[in-house]
């Protein structure tokens, strides 16, 4: 068995110091830009700056504010905007919330239906979108060299997950030194969020995919390697740029062609996140370690690879699979990142929500669809216990 | 020091049992197709037919013979016949030299200087190129996910590399059914190769680029890993399908982003071939070993890793660094291809006549441009002795 796949990633990336100046020749010169931002850290960071001289001359008009876990609501405002602007490029800078949040504006814009949520939830196609191009200021969603974009709606709580080969970035660009300046919290995150994503597509069943599963390992091995280095000197170039890599690498298609995937962890936590409000990265640590010991004799195979290849254990099958989730375990709350649901206030009441919305949306999880709702309900419960 | 890059690459990918079936999906309808192949292999493993098959009511015209090591004079011959038929779409269906030879092909027809040769050494530009499409039968080169192109020329023995981003194929279709019928020595050779190109990119100096260097051990293991599996038995399909898309891996740019690379032995090896009509993969197992013992001061840092890390070595590190060396030769070795230069009827004539023609070119080779033609006749001198 070596499972068939199509593989092909256009995004353009520059990668390193200074890269920002070369702006100005990744668009065309009489693009109408749409510059879109957060919540103006770009201002402080001196990015906006480097942003404007790249592209001083250029038409620009600028959409600020989308949020971390982006909303429906305040992207169809930026959606209007560019309609009535005409706009013509659009310009994401900040981090993977603001990518997700430009990549629905791309598709949104040129839609002519009545309703642009229906292109989240896949009731519409994507036909047409704006071209994209980034500047990524925070490491964590790969978004800079992939086509998916997860997006949230306030009305009815919901946070979904899209995605279409338009909504390539044209290009981005990343400098290390871009993130010198976040917040640790932001920085762990980043890490767990990139180190999850490997998870998803890595931690499963052996399928005979000896590029994809060493390549899956050496993000993770880089992950752990350069976690304590970056925090614990925000300005160390050479970790910053390794960390920044490897989470572009963690999802930009390579590690998971011909492999199953599960995403069941992300799935699951997007309904704390979308519950709670809380940090997206710190829901995945809540979610895998439970999910790992629940379904560990599905994963053994991966489970004990992932032992002696990552973390260099060695010792009986059982003690790898054990050794293996610990370090997982270890892993999160070295980051400062608490795997246990209670320690964010997560109780009983938000499990049996969630699982009753799972059960509404007949929802199964997993590369072997087996995880049922009340599977999600063992999982979070041994979460919060 | 993290070195700055620009990565893209757009290729599409289309791996697997039966994927030429999604031929006809890939090519425009109207497009007038030149059919380029080599020797008529394709005409023996049913891979013609498969092609004919998905390509059936289309315009397609046929130019087969181009040679391992394709040459100018050939190649020239397809130029004046796409010219002639006015053709838009080239579909290279072979190994390495048909798509090589294919993109050569490809940036000559709309070439309106005098001299196509230009092309190759760099004297003139590419501007434009003609679309291609490739079916891969023997993985080795890499070519098919890259836009780098080998061509000999008869008239003056000499062999020169080229490359522009507008030869990058548009698709490539990878079955590793196709290969089942290759003969034995064509498999070791595309091991050796594949495997030589990865150290090329990575035998350098440490530029603590992790992602990098990791995915480049990735290669290198998966390789070691299943030479034996796929010549102890060639319709073993995983290990041909992991062999064929090493191979790629190993040559799609993604390894060599930011890091110093060497291709010393490429260009040595390339003159072996003009002047012995040597295997390519061959001559890359003659030179790179002994370059290796020359250079072991400089590559120390990559040989210790590489020790470690590829082949689980351990001991002080000169023990590490031998035996990686060692190690080298024997992987190339179990692949019944021998490592000196005298068991291919190479002698100190052919080495004076190569550093010779280097220090008329005034070629300086390596990732620190010290491997003079003083030191390539010190190189070949050990191979011959």
């Amino acid at each position: 068995m070596f499972n068939n796949f199509v593989y092909q990633n256009p995004v353009k990336i520059l990668f390193g110091k200074g890269q920002i100046a070369q702006l100005g020749k990744q668009i065309p010169n009489d693009a109408k830009i749409l510059l879109t931002y957060g919540g103006g850290s770009i201002f402080k960071n001196g990015v906006y700056e480097q942003v404007k001289q790249a592209l001083k001359d250029r038409n620009i008009i600028e959409f600020g504010g989308i949020e971390a876990n982006p909303t429906y609501e305040t992207l169809m405002q930026a959606v209007e905007l560019g309609r009535r602007e005409n706009i013509d490029y659009l310009l994401a800078v900040g981090g993977g919330s603001v990518l997700d949040g430009t990549k629905f504006i791309a598709a949104a814009i040129p839609y002519d239906g009545e309703d642009a949520w229906q292109l989240v939830t896949g009731k519409a196609k994507v036909k047409q979108a704006i071209p994209i191009g980034s500047v990524l200021t925070l490491p964590a969603t790969g978004s800079e060299m992939n086509f998916f974009a997860v997006i949230s709606r306030k009305e009815t709580h919901e946070k979904k997950g899209m995605g279409h080969p338009l909504l390539y970035p044209a290009f981005s660009i990343l400098d290390p030194e871009t993130t010198y300046s976040l917040p640790q919290k932001q920085i762990a995150n980043g890490i767990a969020d990139a180190f999850t994503h490997v998870m998803e597509q890595y931690m499963t069943y052996p399928v005979n995919a000896e590029i994809q599963d060493r390549m899956a390992e050496s993000v993770l091995q880089t992950l752990i390697a350069v976690a304590p280095k970056t925090l614990g000197n925000p300005t160390d170039y050479e970790a910053r740029a390794n960390f920044m890599w490897a989470a572009t690498v963690a999802l930009n298609g390579l590690i998971s062609v011909g492999v199953p995937q599960d995403w069941a962890t992300h799935e699951i936590g997007h309904e704390l996140t979308a519950a709670h409000g809380i940090d997206h990265a710190r829901t995945l640590a809540v979610v895998l370690p439970h999910l790992l010991k629940i379904k560990k004799e599905d994963k053994s195979g991966k489970l004990i690879q992932y032992a002696q290849r990552v973390w260099n254990l060695s010792g009986t099958n059982d003690e790898l699979i054990e050794g293996a989730i610990q370090k997982t375990i270890d892993f999160y709350e070295s980051l400062d990142i608490p795997t246990k649901a209670n320690a964010y206030g997560i109780g009983q009441e938000t499990v049996d929500k969630i699982v009753k919305r799972f059960e509404e949306g007949k929802v199964v999880l997993g590369e072997r669809h087996d995880i049922t709702p009340e599977v999600v309900g063992e999982i979070l419960g041994m979460s919060i216990g």
